[in-house]
């Protein structure tokens, strides 16, 4: 018996079903195209081989630490901060002895393909198979073959793109480029130099200057670094930005007025208020770069980070504890759409984590203005209902080709090919359904399914 | 091969299929019953000929517009604005080449009927059907059986509602019914001379005052003025008024402060908070009114317009650039509600285009309010995933007897029966999977569905 | 012909059917665990009979009261309030005159299994049924079996919570516990204590301490006087609190803070902003006193109480017009779950009105924090549709282990067991929708139902 069935997330209804199976077909083996996401670039660089089973599969994993830590398990026995656990196979075990918190959640489906379709493994995991699973992966661990270029080509990836701080040298896609034929592309992330509220920030500003030769005592020439790493980003195959922003608060101020905050901003006496203000302007800013450079710029909006906070202070970030807020994007955004919006070379992908924005004012807003596109859902909405949601509440509204495909946005190298078999089986049963209802021809389905599962991708993030 | 299916929208499950099928049987052939849209008056009075297929079918349709700008397709190329294209045929296989944009979309579907049913036309359209379909449609519209009220008989309309600001003189409603056996109803729409925010609002008062001979310098003369104009509308067949609001917020200030309120707005001196406050005033003073008179309210709240400020000082309104916004209404409608929502007289409809408010607000309101009906799902949401939301957000709270049927709410002539079959087939659908669940009795979804398709408009409107 | 359907809430696809099926007949017949309601202590610990049908089955009923009243029924007619209606004959009528207005709704699913199941009446209620039906039901509300403790022991109830008052003696529940083997047990409701803005609160806090012994004209005694109590009720057999608060809102005030915050509270001084705040810092001391004691927080939130004034003034409270409000969780929670929300002797459990909140703030929140457990679906939401949303929009963020079964959260004895039966055939239907597309295995399921039924519940309340 298989971990994985073949028909799984296809509809129930047999005629359907049928439907859903002819679409699947014809794009399940297209080449995995992904845009964003957070991939160690030194796996690209380096290719190391992974340590062991839980430091690849369990402690990187804010979904599986998160549902762990909800039901009383500890940090310290999956192995993280004070305590820790140091043997491996002990927070293998306490996962295993978990394995059924995850039933009915995406990561109990990421994680069975990865046994089933990564190490071979077809028994579902629990206290009784923990040793085993342990050292087949283990055992895997330790091949050439399982290496990250070989996975890159074993999971037939055409291109990957990569997050990277504004201030990262890339030295590891120049690795990766220099030795090897993979397509990893680095992304521009500029928070830790445009948010005053950053750890850090005036050193990085620092840093910055010295990295470009510019001026960041200034606001022009604070703008000249930005462009100036921006082309380096370029050179280096970049084609998108990334924001991650408390809210999408836009603004467009006189220069004057933008110089003169950024200035008490630069001091660091600036006020909460001038914060926001500062990450709103520069948003308008980095759009009207993107007007001159072609960089595709993504907003991820609406997450209260850290919410627990002395688990922040004793073990950090990415634990699990970011909360979503609510999503409010009309306001917001209109200063940067009525100065850039227009502009046929700007292109804005917008993410959320509150779906009721779905229908009141993304699909709405993509729905109209020629820069906007919707990205995938997002984080905890990257699943089989999330993403289901999704297409019957934006779809009306923005049709199909204001969304953007697939992006797999994660940092767990082997979910990648199991996250996206979800996505293009999720699409294609909505295109089936579309089909049975009669609301689209059938030759209209198979010509939009490999757009969702690739096309829409490689074109919206000009890869 | 048709464009229609005849089990369009109906539900996969065969059993459910069958039952929705019989359903919708029953109503597929009752007459429309169109209580609230916006088709012009001057093609009931006086029955022109429509000019061509792109200033019927494109060019007044924001659907439509908004999804093709979305996509980069300039007003200019769609004949509308600065340098439009002039000839039709053009602005025709511009739409034809973008059509896959609609895929999904209600557009699609409402597009397809009026080709189908209307037309006879039975291919999709496409750049190489453009050519086709435009001669087919020209030559039709150049026949007498495609003028206005021929077409109103071809549609099997029982009754329609224009939407006609207060200060109209109902001239062509006049014509109409001198002339014509068809049967046209005005709703009284007094937002231009209840907005302090409308362009115009001191002249339009002053207009309204030489209309009815009121003093509209005073408040009691401005309120007497409202009666004056209200019974005019209602002896030219009006059943409702129509009030499109920023917020559903309504109040119940003292006399002395609702009239120094209206001096303050009256000198044109009022700030955005007393704007507020007088539309909120209004809304409460309009239901009192509503109790003498009869007429039936309905308020539309929550739109933010013109959200692209370029596109609205070059073209206009009504391009596709409104953006719904949150809405809230416990607060907002607590005042007018202990005012006079008790009264038997009253009924006030409401719209939302904020879908979270279904089961927070709107259905727990409308379900316990004796005044309080739910209109059908607005704009957006007039579209098949829509329209199941809201019933199955609606119903178990509000009941059937608390909403409104079907409203058009359209511009669109020729999609007005196109959708009302979308409504027809998703409640018929809505009622066959009640009945396959055992949640209702065959007979009582029989009962059901004439009432969903036309009875309780007929009923909620005094039509 | 009966009026319960076996097949009833199944899925319509006849493989999910079956699969449905199957799991529910593993729980239908488990004992029923009620860790959260409002039954009268009085029918447990005096055992009375009923009065009759319409003191039962409609006047105490708020949903019943609601959509009669919102079609046009005045209390009266139902016999409740000024001018009442005495006969509950023509009461009865009024209800079966109007049933038709409760299809589609939980109401009617309720209503008609009480018929069936409780009176063995298989006829729909109707005018034409009405005085049949009254008949039936009066002569059996005139028999020992359908006293409160034979329908108890016929529903099958293993434990059912009371929700009482701080001020409670819970007589009742001793007087139950003395002469009868059916467990009843109280839940700590101190909101009559703790809301500044609750009627009578200084005199409800001259009692606490008369009751206690503690001085409650002192933050430290106030406190004392909570331990107190809770140790009463736990000596009873409690197993929790409830609170129901406006908002989430919690603080944690230093206690010099806090005390001073009292000290205002207490000379009846204090504005909404300190009634508000002074309800946040108690949620927190709550938290703490629950670490020592084990008793299991319910915080129920965000419901605008009496939104008619002049039925509450007339009628009161409880009659259909309280509406919930917007939900907003992540900042209000911060403070009580930074102070405890690590502490494994903490369980809070949280149920919310406003959907939205499901995905946005509530599974993520629940998916991460130890102590916080997500309430089943309240109020509006005990429904079909209700219970359906949010098993798919909170499972795959926080399992079905983070989630606590069902409450039936109800004053009306009869509808008991029907709402556990729908509850039971929702989760078997979500179960089998997830092994039919399989997301699920079909063992895991078999694993899952009784859990939902009624494992949840008891783990969850310590029961």
């Amino acid at each position: 018996m298989s971990l994985l069935h073949p028909d799984r997330l296809f509809p129930a209804d047999s005629t359907t079903r049928e439907i859903a199976r002819s679409l699947f077909e014809t794009v399940e083996n297209l080449g995995i195209v992904s845009p964003h996401g957070h991939t160690d670039p030194v796996w690209w660089g380096e290719n190391p081989a992974f340590e062991n089973p839980a430091a690849l599969l369990v402690q990187p994993d804010h979904y599986v630490l998160r549902m762990l830590v909800s039901q009383g398990v500890s940090y310290a026995a999956l192995g993280i901060g004070p305590g820790a656990e140091s043997d491996p196979r002990n927070v293998w075990r306490t996962f295993a002895s978990h394995y059924h918190l995850f039933r009915g959640t995406p990561s109990r489906l990421w994680f069975d393909h990865a046994l089933s379709e990564v190490f071979g493994i077809e028994k579902r995991l629990s206290p009784e198979t923990a040793d085993e699973s342990y050292d087949a992966i283990a055992a895997a661990l330790a091949t050439d073959a399982f290496r990250p270029r070989n996975l890159y080509d074993r999971f037939n990836i055409e291109v990957i793109a990569t997050t990277d701080s504004a201030l990262d040298d890339l030295s590891q896609h120049h690795k990766a480029s220099e030795s090897w034929s993979g397509r990893v592309v680095p992304t521009y992330r500029p928070d830790a130099v445009i948010d005053p509220e950053f750890e850090g920030f005036a050193d990085n500003l620092d840093l910055l200057g010295e990295i470009t030769g510019c001026d960041t005592g200034t606001w022009n020439g604070y703008l000249e670094a930005h462009r100036a790493r921006r082309a380096y980003f370029i050179k280096m195959g970049a084609t998108a930005t990334d924001h991650g922003h408390p809210t999408a608060r836009t603004a467009d101020l006189t220069p004057s007025d933008a110089s003169g905050l950024f200035d008490r901003v630069r001091r660091g006496t600036c006020r909460a208020e001038d914060a926001e203000l500062f990450r709103a302007q520069m948003l308008t800013e980095l759009a009207r770069m993107s007007c001159e450079d072609g960089l595709v710029m993504q907003l991820h909006a609406g997450v209260h980070r850290n919410h627990n906070t002395a688990v922040f202070k004793t073990i950090g970030r990415d634990r699990g504890f970011d909360i979503p807020t609510q999503g409010s994007f009309v306001e917001e955004l209109k200063p940067l759409l009525n100065a850039v919006g227009m502009d046929p070379r700007l292109r804005l992908i917008l993410f959320t984590l509150d779906e009721d924005t779905y229908t009141r004012e993304l699909a709405p807003l993509a729905g109209v203005w020629p820069c906007l596109r919707l990205g995938p859902p997002w984080w905890f909405h990257d699943s089989f209902e999330g993403m289901r949601r999704f297409r019957q509440m934006a779809t009306e509204t923005a049709g199909f080709a204001n969304t953007v495909g697939f992006n797999d946005d994660t940092r767990a190298l082997l979910s990648i090919p199991a996250r996206h078999d979800v996505a293009r089986r999720v699409d294609c049963a909505f295109l089936a359904e579309l089909v049975t209802s009669h609301r689209l021809d059938e030759d209209e389905a198979f010509a939009l399914a490999p757009q969702l599962a690739s096309g829409l991708a490689r074109a919206a993030y000009n890869l």
